[in-house]
């Protein structure tokens, strides 16, 4: 697949690399590696978009340990991309420009939990699971779930969210402050802990979305929310995608606070009954959940269960027991793995659009014909409650055209959701995999972007070749 | 009362002034003035900041209009002071290197209302109150509620928030997508109309809370909210401030999702009484109000009964009308004017800062030792749901003595909730009144902000004086 459209042009010094690589390894000894196997795995492994490995990576162990390294970096000019979980699906992690993976996964401690203010400190690479284990015995959770069990600082960094952001928001509203390391090895530290401030501008927000290209996150402020004292959720069947899209669009135009309100196309519910051992109909379906009091939660599954019969809903099953409603949690979570099932040896092209909730159903419609007519396996599934939602196109790599058909789908998926006043990403993030769609979503504003990366990154070490590129 | 200390150092250069005057007033005719009161009028008005007129005023029309001023005066490095309507606290709308205000209120379209997606665009002059009297028969409002009826572009400029943060959130969650002119004239749309996106930069974000130093807010997509089914609301009093905080933190941390919770001390509701014609005890006193379905709110109320008799609190006053209702908000929303009641020809010095909700009742106990042992007359209203809370000092300033008190005490003030990890601002933004605070509060997070402003305003045309001072 040719990539030379969405690859940044960025130059690399083998020279200065060289040099840099010989410092780190005197300096972290064991900590630095130049393994090919750990290098390859450093970079792209999770879709289509090539491996681009780095130089050498380095496990950090500190925000101080971070800063030297962008130091040491910097001062020679070579590129540093920082590493969570590699989890991420547009080629954020790759090094189209060589360079040096700081590898965050052993920054891992919970560093505070503020139960009385419903907020944490994390280092970066603390995973999501890993924080709802520590926080079991606290009364309060973290809700934002991406499919993969990312770590916290690639979560902010992409702006990530997950099945409970149609109730409690993404990244972006969670996290309350970071520590992060810029281009120069500066350390700050950003917002606060505070729920809300209009003390100057907003650098907490500028980092979190950003990819790694304008600073280094290492730690998080997190803000947290009380396990709701009951839970109900359940399943509910359609006749076809777009009843179940108006059933969603319903429920949120009548201001129902669902928790969670997942759509899976027939498709998909296929591939989840295979790999998760579900036995579910295999048309459209709505996975639900809703949080709140005994009595709230039994009046919104009563309202949503008029919806969706007003939209020829099936039945619901409800799942009232914890397990039977992890399960099915369990099985949402791994539809990327499931929809990879349904084509052993094909290579799964993730995208994922977010288009304003009236325009779900036409959206949706209108992708569904373009599968079809292009002969593609791509099935649907996403968080529809946001009027987000993923396409996995599981292409046969060896048949140059149905790649070039692939391709094409995804770009006029993208198209379509821009031109529907929307995004290229409503979640996955930029990385390598959506630069191209950036001009025609922001227009001036892409310049604007650009200055803000040079100013604050005017060698451009930072992540290169992502988002978006400077001179 | 001294303020070199808060001002910027900024050049004013009078030739380039004189002839950008004579260009506008050319190009706008009756549109643009110089009249002493008017230029007066768009100076800082609302507290002690001295006022520091702008040399001319121009009424803009449009986005291009703006753009076309900018441009003008970016050639003669003239500087540039966005006006609203003129309620900000901490000398916002100064012109301290002179140059030209440039007034937004007669751009006051809604220009498109979205009910079904729960979204609107308008133009920056629209005020808070004008939009929800447009929305009156779409089920729709906008919540939130500085307490003037300001301009949503002002608002968004100091990322403003109010009584309803508590749920609905601040202008930070509120604000979709903008439209914005750079310093060098050119018009950026930020955001979009999607709920929720990860491509690229978050300029809305880093543009809310600016203070129009980095752009001028021309036009916002804006988030707006189903009116709910059930209101109830009502007041409650303690006896004395820690407890009414106390029951306020409780609820909190239950994750009880109240829509409204303030606190008026004891100064205050006097104050209140005698200005809205109230007739409450006159002791700390919880203002409250739930929204959701009928049985939702019911339980909530309940809820907030037993929390509130658990730390003493008296029983509750519910107003189920909405008349009566109405009027306890807007007394809530009339608090400022009640308290200048309270000694006739003092000027208030208003400032208000949050903490994490943990340090609300130990901040606010403080904070009244400090009041009472500076011998000050200053009635304390907060939003205290989100640790947010308001001092308004009545300084007699005529007498140097006093004045010097209150400055004293206003800085305690706000290095006492720094220290606590909030900041010494939680809603009026900083100004000039703020400026000092911001070293402390951010470290070398300021540099960045200063990195940023440079980058973006190189000649730093755009509210000179304001949230940052560059070179």
């Amino acid at each position: 697949m040719s990539l030379a459209s969405l690859q940044a042009v960025v130059e690399r010094d083998q020279t200065a690399i060289d040099l840099v690589v010989k410092i780190l390894a005197q300096r972290f000894g064991e900590r630095f590696s130049q393994a090919k196997a750990l290098r390859e795995q450093h970079g792209h492994t999770t879709t289509w978009l090539p491996n681009q490995a780095p130089d050498g990576v380095v496990f950090a162990h500190s925000t101080e340990e971070v800063a030297e390294i962008v130091r040491i970096c910097a001062e020679h000019g070579v590129a540093i991309v920082p590493f969570g979980t590699g989890s991420s699906l547009e080629g954020h992690v790759n090094a189209p420009a060589g360079g040096i993976s700081v590898d965050l996964s052993q920054m891992n401690a919970v560093l505070e939990v503020h139960a009385e203010d419903l907020d944490c400190r994390v280092q970066a690479g603390v995973t999501r699971k890993q924080l709802n284990e520590y926080l079991r015995d606290t009364g309060l959770f973290f809700p934002i779930d991406p499919g993969a069990d990312a770590s916290l600082g690639g979560m902010a960094a992409t702006r990530a969210s997950g099945t409970n952001a149609v109730r409690y928001g993404t990244m972006k509203d969670a996290v309350l402050g970071l520590t992060a390391v810029m281009a120069d090895g500066r350390i700050i530290h950003t917002g606060g802990r505070a729920k809300k401030s209009s003390a100057g501008y907003d650098l907490t927000r500028l980092l979190v979305g950003s990819e790694g290209t304008l600073g280094i996150i290492t730690e998080l402020t997190i803000r947290l929310h009380g396990i709701p004292e009951a839970i109900a959720g359940g399943v509910c069947s359609f006749a076809d995608v777009e009843s179940a899209c108006n059933a969603v669009i319903t429920t949120i135009q009548c201001g129902l606070p669902v928790a969670r309100i997942e759509l899976l196309d027939a498709l998909q519910v296929r591939a989840c009954n295979a790999y998760s051992r579900l036995d579910l109909p295999e048309s459209p379906t709505l996975f639900l959940e809703f949080h709140g009091t005994e009595a709230g939660v039994r009046e919104q599954s009563e309202l949503f269960g008029e919806i969706a019969a007003d939209h020829g809903g099936g039945a619901f099953t409800w799942a009232t027991k914890a397990e039977d409603r992890n399960k099915l949690w369990q099985a949402r979570h791994d539809a990327y793995w499931a929809s990879l099932g349904l084509r052993p040896g094909a290579k799964g092209v993730s995208t994922d659009v977010c288009v304003p909730i009236s325009r779900l159903a036409e959206c949706i419609r209108e992708t569904r014909r373009d599968i079809e007519e292009m002969g593609l396996i791509a099935p649907i599934v996403g968080h529809v409650g946001d009027g987000n939602f993923h396409v996995l196109v599981l292409v046969d790599v060896d048949d140059a055209d149905e790649v070039e058909r692939a391709e094409q789908f995804v770009e006029r998926l993208n198209w379509r959701a821009i031109d529907m006043e929307g995004t290229c990403t409503g979640e996955h993030g930029v990385g390598q995999g959506k630069m191209k769609y950036l001009e025609r979503e922001h227009g001036a504003g892409l310049d604007v972007m650009r200055t803000i990366k040079k100013a604050l990154d005017p060698r451009g070490i930072l992540n290169p070749g992502k988002v978006v590129l400077v001179d």
